[in-house]
């Protein structure tokens, strides 16, 4: 069976768009919007865990900024047009790239602090024409997991190595795999491309060192128009391909912003810019999970993990204890009692829920759920600490399997 | 001893601005993130355990929008230019309300599902003279804590209330105060707002319902185009007042937006959106506690929490590991060696940090620390786990006490 984020988006309730916000700037519902925190505080963690530190950039940036960083020569058909404020020009940022590259220079640095990973999840803009928007995945605001990694150009290999290993415990936490990995290259014309042998040879020749053991394909015309990247490839379930993840590295925006450390002889030395992101953008994630998971989001990331059903009123009291417990172990637990619906379709509008827990007369009495997975495995009645445990454990754990010991 | 949050900002590293990113627009650096971030974290939790949900709207919408909700003819000198993209055109918002009126509007209501809650933490654009800008105070890109309740006009004094409560429980936990309360209205001419005097009559009254029992100051011309306000006023250490958080209650925008909900008799009734901010802006809330705390921040809300000092070399790989013991714990804890300068220095460097654990040769053969308190107490030679313990408890009870036994 085929999933459609889109379809799924608006049966979960996860997202929407209105013609009075515009074309290709979907907002997310609170269901999709606990989906999307969640995920984003899983890279923050992540990251924090690797070495990296977060920074926050306004997501405007003066039209000169990027003339420096090519951005006006080479992008600027896909960019927003400038405002005027004042006697300043500022546009919607393109990308991060170039406000890292800013921080990174307002203070001098030492090789002793390099690799200095800067990472930031934060929007950009991109000038889409209106006719292939739709959905999450062709937008014009896109939140970015970004990050980019200053380092000596010994560190550089080894940097963008430990990027894809993060890349690879974040798909497998999320179920989610790589089609292929792709080294994308410019194209052979070299329109659009900065204008600089030297500089396109070098950066291909470390990403294949990088690359060494993995299975790749080189596909030319696809490289940033700054240097050579690594796409991490994904496919949907019509087997269409799309790049999730992406690692570079980048000579060029260095010598742009004319970067710099202070090097062990007392010297400046140029550092490299290694650009990744884990999960790319996070509307991009999102719509993949749905269309991977058709719409059964892994436990830890679910927007209701705990479904609490009392089978008629007698047993709503119970019910609201059971959701108040739950959540006391900051379990996103809801509840749907009699109002809702007859218990049969209450089971079906919560199928996508990893666990439903339903209280009749019997259960109420001895402080008990019967337990249902959505994979339609029934446990039975299990008393409620104990439900309650095995979630917060599966949650904490980041567990695929809902029931280990059924 | 008075207090500028940028001279503490720049000696803190907790942010800065770039000419080339441009005026009113300040970066956070990482430090100033972590600050932000946890703010943002314990705003999202309190909210949520309010029974708030949050949405994520994005930062743009169309002109026609504005149109719609007042702020094109009342309010367009202090908004961004509109872009054009092909045959639309986008501005980016100067507020977050339309969005969360679209947001409630894209759904029909029943009156079992109010008071309904939407709260986002989110970026709003106002065009400021450049002349104004400066620091976190008067800046282009606000990051707001915004929430709107849609209710029954029977629940809007409640909800208001309710919301008042938990600006104190923040402010509370924050250890800021409130340095007054204000009743925001109207300027006597009208000019600026909407001409409705029965509207202005209505919501008035409710505002005052509310700030029964409140020491409260009317003060006119400070009112939203839309509607009066209740401001909490906050002050600098010099005294000057500024608003932090608001409350409002407001009949204009459901009007303008068509609103409604199902009411128990099956026909459609007109609800009230009660506009109201916790914390503000976090770029002002965090300017406030910059002054308010001269730089040393909560505990919780410490960028560093411990500062690990080993007197020399030999001592280095034991301070590592209480590092590495301390963050398993989730506590912000910083390795601060004999290459950043002398012991003397490095306790200077860290004055701002809550703890300080200087670790000797007696303390390395012991697996002890001398703690030092930031505020120049000296429990002496404690062992590792009850510095860590005691550290990770105040941390998660918030809890402003640093050493409540010594």
């Amino acid at each position: 069976m085929s999933y459609d984020h889109r379809r799924l988006g608006r049966e979960l309730g996860l997202f929407d768009t209105d013609p009075l916000m515009g074309a290709g700037l979907p907002y997310w519902l609170p269901d999709g919007a606990v989906v999307r925190h969640v995920l984003e505080e899983y890279v923050r963690e992540a990251e924090r865990a690797a070495g990296y530190r977060h920074v926050y950039s306004p997501v405007l940036g003066k039209r000169e900024l990027y003339e420096i960083s090519g951005h006006w020569s080479h992008y600027s058909e896909d960019m927003f047009p400038p405002m005027r404020l004042g006697s300043e020009e500022v546009v919607l940022r393109p990308s991060l790239c170039p406000h890292h590259a800013l921080i990174y220079r307002s203070r001098s640095h030492s090789y002793r602090e390099l690799p200095l990973r800067i990472a930031e999840l934060g929007g950009m803009y991109r000038s889409e024409p209106s006719g292939v928007l739709g959905g999450l995945t062709r937008v014009r605001a896109i939140q970015l997991n970004d990050a980019h990694i200053f380092c000596t150009l010994d560190q550089a290999v080894e940097e963008a190595r430990a990027a894809l290993r993060l890349i690879q415990r974040a798909y497998d936490d999320l179920g989610i795999r790589a089609a292929g990995y792709r080294l994308s290259l410019p194209s052979r014309d070299g329109a659009k491309y900065v204008p600089d042998p030297a500089l396109w040879h070098r950066a291909t020749a470390l990403l294949e060192e990088v690359l060494d053991g993995f299975d790749y394909q080189a596909a030319e015309g696809e490289a940033a128009f700054y240097g050579p990247k690594i796409d991490v490839q994904i496919a949907d379930p019509a087997g269409r391909e799309a790049t999730l993840s992406t690692v570079q590295i980048d000579f060029h925006q260095p010598e742009r912003f004319d970067l710099h450390y202070i090097g062990p002889d007392g010297a400046r030395h140029r550092p490299v810019m290694v650009h990744r992101s884990v999960i790319g953008s996070v509307e991009r994630a999102v719509a993949h999970l749905l269309e991977t998971h058709g719409g059964a989001f892994p436990l830890w990331l679910a927007p209701v993990q705990l479904a609490v059903l009392p089978v008629a009123e007698d047993q709503e009291q119970q019910a609201a204890d059971v959701v108040r417990r739950a959540r006391a172990h900051g379990i996103r637990a809801d509840l749907s009692g009699p109002l809702d619906g007859t218990l049969g379709a209450r089971i079906r509008a919560t199928r996508f829920v990893p666990y439903q827990a339903v209280i009749g007369e019997r259960e109420a009495d001895g402080d008990l759920v019967a337990v249902r997975l959505r994979d339609g495995r029934r446990p039975g009645a299990v008393r409620v600490e104990e439900l309650v445990e095995r979630i917060a454990v599966g949650d904490r754990d980041r567990g695929a399997e809902l029931w280990a010991d059924a």
